[in-house]
């Protein structure tokens, strides 16, 4: 993509509003503009990356054996009203009234309508295990929205829900979840701890948050340094993870005699980015939803649910990857893999050299993004170094003179002079 | 997807609600499920489909020169207050209140968010022409919503914003979406019609509306036969059919002297599946933005707007394909190629015969729905065909035992018994 052709509104002061460095790297990079207080728009380069993500945390949703489909953001509010919900909720749901006066509410998650949708098709036994996902834009009005998109009020989120015949299946599907996060935030280049966690107003006993690692996190975790040494290849990583101390500071503090050595007690900062629940029959039962069992009778199933923030992720990626320059995104989930850098557009030679480089790299399915601005240098290797792509061709009048292009890598700042053909092959990668 | 890790629920009877075909297959074949009053969940057929259609619409858009973002659904009053349609909408808009009481609303477009995205960073003709599109959920609160998917309150939208300095830069936008429409509706497998439009609460003078032609039609169109002999790869294409008479019938009605013999003139019955307009400084002078042109003065960029009810175009698709018993689906767009349908569930030797058709086609990827439940054969006939994927392999004792496959070809309704090998090699295309 040519500059010109897309829209990167990038900014060189930090917007006041921003207190949190992916909040102010975000609106720099052009990569989201606020529209309303915690609401943003999703500019192209944001967008991109936003896709990018979805797709990971789809791949592993997939690859876990959850159907996906999608589910309406705005509900009835009567399908809250059966579970007892929607007098529950409190000022976080948005609701509001249609065009005949019927109450209705903007999903700040899905379960009752996941469990209306399956359940009441599903009569026995055979239906059963089952698991759902969906990727869609959730409301939660939050009192004083902030950090950007880490806590803004709309929100893409990923959202799983297991159905099972019996404790055994629901802890089963749990684990299979449990998995599939943690390759989804090493896919996405992220150190993630699974947490012990309270439930919440989701209810159920047992549940985990995923914190990803960043000195800028919100919240303070301890855990057993042990945790460190679990690969997630381990066929036995979850049960091992599972095992091992980890919590968040509040719910570390109520813990009376810590099972942890001190010296091998870690207090780290997280951003919580995941959050996974079995909560067995709380919804089937409360909307009245049985099927039959093996034995004849009929049967509550028991049922989890499965949170991943998506667009939250990207602000605890750049949390975790960023510099005093700007953005270095993994190579995963960049917006584009490389950064072409004209440094005297208008001129015959390095113009020339451009087209090649952008021609060639999009012709081998290099994603390329070329800075064709009629800008000086010092803004160009500026804002290419806020954006943050992995790799950035560099060409000035020197290089073509000398048949040569800059390469840079944007995580280690390693520049090299190479020919066209060996920066080409260099950043294909 | 084996039919029995995801979710089909197929439905015998039509259900009484659904008055039109579309609607009727959607819900029997388990494509969408209506959650309240005019929306709708996408079930996993149904979402797959979605995202197809979803694709083709994107890859024109991306071909003419469109950059992709995503705006918000929510939307802050204020932005329509300047733009002077936040009391002109009526009723169709949703409005709402936060928990702040401030006054938002659940965007039905997004031609003032967008403005507002572009114009506060653009300053000069340099940052002109451009033109953006993004993919979004809207919502529109119908009075009576009907017909399924095809006049529903929450819906998918595409919609793209063109900028340019001149009027002639406009037509050019204009025209470069009339082209990727045509080419979308064409890749979706379905003849459009180009109808000039009167441009309605938009506003603005040039405007076509597409129709697809399907028998059950919501609304009859009157045009030129000339207008079937224009191929959209003609590169004059958007000229010539710009040219050639076609209107809707209430505006036929109007003209007093229709410039079409009587012999050449043909009346069909449409969808209108896609809207563009052309509608100038309309929202630039109501919102007050302006560029610097080239002369140094300020001017108001002149702008157009193009929508394809993404959603919509599902139920046209079925409307203009399908037959007695069921969907048939364009190849391009099919939840699967290939259905395989056991007519022995727990068989040996029908059983591994269907693994290893599955195994195959999904590693030579090719989608594959294998219909693995415990059914009988008549129903799994009456499902599969009902679905509507381009091909059916089918596999019984009888064939088991001759080594042959038995392959049937949706649209034609042939079916040919063949070896493995020849029926693989049949249905990967």
């Amino acid at each position: 993509m040519r500059m010109t052709q897309t829209f990167v509104p990038v900014l060189k002061e930090n917007p006041s509003e921003a207190q949190i460095v992916s909040h102010q790297l975000m609106l720099r990079a052009g990569l989201v503009r606020q529209t309303a207080a915690g609401i943003y728009a999703w500019l192209p380069l944001g967008f991109r990356v936003l896709q990018k993500i979805e797709n990971i945390v789809r791949a592993e949703q997939d690859r876990a054996g959850a159907a996906e489909l999608l589910m309406p953001t705005v509900q009835a509010a009567d399908l809250w009203r059966k579970s007892g919900r929607y007098d529950a909720y409190g000022p976080e749901m948005l609701r509001l009234q249609d065009r005949h006066g019927r109450d209705m509410l903007y999903g700040p998650t899905n379960e009752e309508m996941l469990t209306d949708l399956f359940l009441s098709s599903a009569t026995s036994y055979r239906d059963l295990p089952k698991m759902f996902y969906h990727i869609q834009w959730k409301f939660r009005d939050e009192r004083r929205p902030r950090f950007g998109v880490m806590r803004g009020r709309e929100f893409l989120m990923k959202d799983a829900y297991s159905f099972d015949l019996d404790e055994d299946g629901m802890r089963v599907s749990y684990n299979k979840q449990f998995q599939a996060y943690l390759r989804t935030f090493a896919a996405l280049g992220l150190k993630a701890v699974p947490v012990r966690a309270p439930s919440g107003p989701i209810g159920g006993d047992l549940s985990h948050e995923f914190h990803v690692l960043a000195d800028t996190g919100e919240s303070a975790i301890f855990y057993d340094a042990a945790l460190e040494d679990i690969s997630i290849d381990d066929p036995d990583a979850v049960a091992k993870l599972s095992a091992t101390y980890a919590m968040e500071e509040e719910e570390h503090e109520k813990v009376m005699d810590c099972p942890v050595p001190q010296e091998r007690l870690l207090k780290r900062r997280g951003i919580e980015v995941g959050h996974i629940f079995a909560f067995g029959t709380k919804y089937t039962q409360s909307m009245g939803f049985t099927v039959q069992g093996r034995d004849g009778t009929q049967v509550h199933p028991l049922m989890g649910s499965y949170g991943v923030g998506v667009s939250r992720l990207m602000g605890a990626v750049i949390e975790a990857c960023h510099d005093e320059s700007g953005i270095v995104w993994p190579e995963q989930i960049a917006p584009y893999r490389v950064g072409i850098i004209n440094l005297r557009q208008g001129d015959a030679g390095c113009d020339s050299l451009c087209d090649t480089i952008y021609e060639r790299l999009t012709n081998a399915g290099v994603e390329v993004l070329y800075d064709d601005r009629d800008e000086r240098g010092g803004a160009k290797f500026a804002g290419m170094d806020l954006i943050g792509l992995p790799w950035q061709l560099i060409v000035g009048p020197k290089g073509v003179s000398a048949g040569t292009v800059e390469v840079k890598n944007r995580r280690t700042g390693e520049r090299t002079d190479l020919s066209l053909e060996d920066a080409l092959e260099k950043v294909a990668g």
